[in-house]
């Protein structure tokens, strides 16, 4: 799925993680190598197609796309260290803290996020405005106010019960909130007027819950070789999820209601949605 | 100096870390924490009177200068972490970490760094143009090409000794990059041409290093309590550093003639810089 949008992201990225001489080398070999290790670029795919689909050239959103990607590979650098969840792998190599050290991990982190910004603000073809403000609504959706602030709330109650409200604010945040950045910056970067925006963060908003939802039951029905790491994780650690808080059977029902709510979101777009459709399905389908 | 930016800048600050109800509100406050705790603002101070300078409002570039702030405090929040410098304490409080634990502290960096490109991107009464190249520069010079690259080469360079030209990299990098920020964002949210942006630069760069010699001059000649941290650690550590380089006369000649060299540069301006000229001529004769 989204194939050509898949090729054009490698190369950028490469070329933007590309290597040169100089005291810091080790500093972008820490970056490429957490860039590049076979991640699905769910959320660059998404951002490419919502500005097609709002009307927008693709191409003219490659930069934010990949920064998108750039933020998303940071969070997963800072997640594996040894003070977050400590996890010696990653999509089957070490992680980067273990190939090139905690201090330069944290700095490879830092500077994939830094740097994010000033490959977003490099897009050209696009009106300042546009980029300026899809510019901000990358910072929002990834600062405080979202993904760190998910991160901050799964910490938190890591070892405690927590109500569903909070783990619906945490799948919001966590997960949801760079698919959000997704899917608006698309369309903020097409010139979409609000309601398609708007439009659009239900659709990312609905296939985050939905996709969050799938990953717990997955932890529960799925074989470990399915999955292709440990399963039945949460229930050891007593940590709430959505499906233990409401039933293995309502959590699938209701995976199948949110993508439902996703691709009806898609009916305020006058282009062809289908790509878009078929994502969000396979989502409900996924064995890992 | 610069008092009438000082009170903008630290009820900005306050306002933008202001605590809110809400699962996450730790996270804001370890970022408020760090913000707060008494640094000389030299920075954002700098930011708003080259805007002045420039020929601009200061106000109106309250916002970035505030996120550079941001990035100024997320910097030190990591570089105290155990993984890198170990410090526990930090202008004479416990540090991020040590008051907040490691992943809030973390995260809080984390946070810092990225909404201050939301800070940044709120800038109003300046074209989008000037907007994004302003979010460019900081993104350029926090990152892998500025200040992390710098932090980079300290690490590497923390054992073993650096030849001059390696130092001198160091210095414009790790303490030079941020200045650098101030100065040009400052020139280029003011609409200034090129030749006032590269004196800017100048200008930031030259003082950048005579700040950092007078340091490594300070580590030597100054007594702790002066100093308020432990004297002679660079000679100690065998750390490579200007002064033990070129001999502590030449070291002390060059402070002079770098911030000569600043003072110089002001010349492109039309405005009154005797406030610049002073602030240059003040790091020469600190003791701390």
């Amino acid at each position: 799925m989204f194939e050509i949008y898949e090729k054009l992201i490698e190369a950028r990225l490469n070329e933007i993680l590309s290597n040169k001489e100089c005291e810091y080398s080790h500093l972008i070999e820490a970056m490429a190598y957490s860039a590049e290790a076979g991640g699905k670029r769910i959320r660059p795919k998404l951002l490419m197609e919502f500005m097609r689909v709002a009307g927008g050239q693709p191409e003219n959103a490659l930069n934010f796309a990949c920064a998108l990607e750039m933020i998303h590979t940071y969070s997963l650098i800072h997640d594996d260290l040894p003070c977050m969840d400590d996890d010696d792998m990653r999509r089957g190599r070490p992680s980067c803290h273990i190939k090139f050290g905690e201090a330069t991990a944290l700095l490879a982190g830092d500077a994939l996020l830094t740097d994010a910004f000033k490959i977003a603000l490099s897009t050209e073809n696009v009106p300042f405005e546009r980029v300026c403000k899809a510019a901000k609504v990358l910072s929002e959706c990834a600062g405080s106010d979202g993904m760190i602030g998910g991160q901050i709330i799964d910490l938190k109650y890591e070892e405690q019960k927590a109500p569903l409200t909070v783990v619906l604010d945490l799948y919001r945040l966590k997960t949801g909130a760079l698919l959000k950045a997704a899917a608006t910056i698309g369309c903020i970067l097409a010139g979409a007027n609000d309601e398609i925006i708007n439009a659009s963060c239900v659709f990312a908003e609905k296939i985050g819950l939905a996709f969050q939802i799938r990953d717990d039951i997955l932890d529960i029905i799925s074989t470990a070789e399915e999955l292709g790491k440990p399963i039945g994780s949460d229930a050891e650690s007593e940590k709430s999820t959505y499906v233990s808080l409401v039933g293995l059977d309502k959590a699938q029902e209701d995976v199948v209601s949110f993508t439902n709510e996703a691709i009806n979101a898609l009916e305020a777009f006058s282009a062809d949605t289908t790509e878009l459709k078929a994502f969000a399905l396979k989502l409900i389908e996924r064995r890992n």
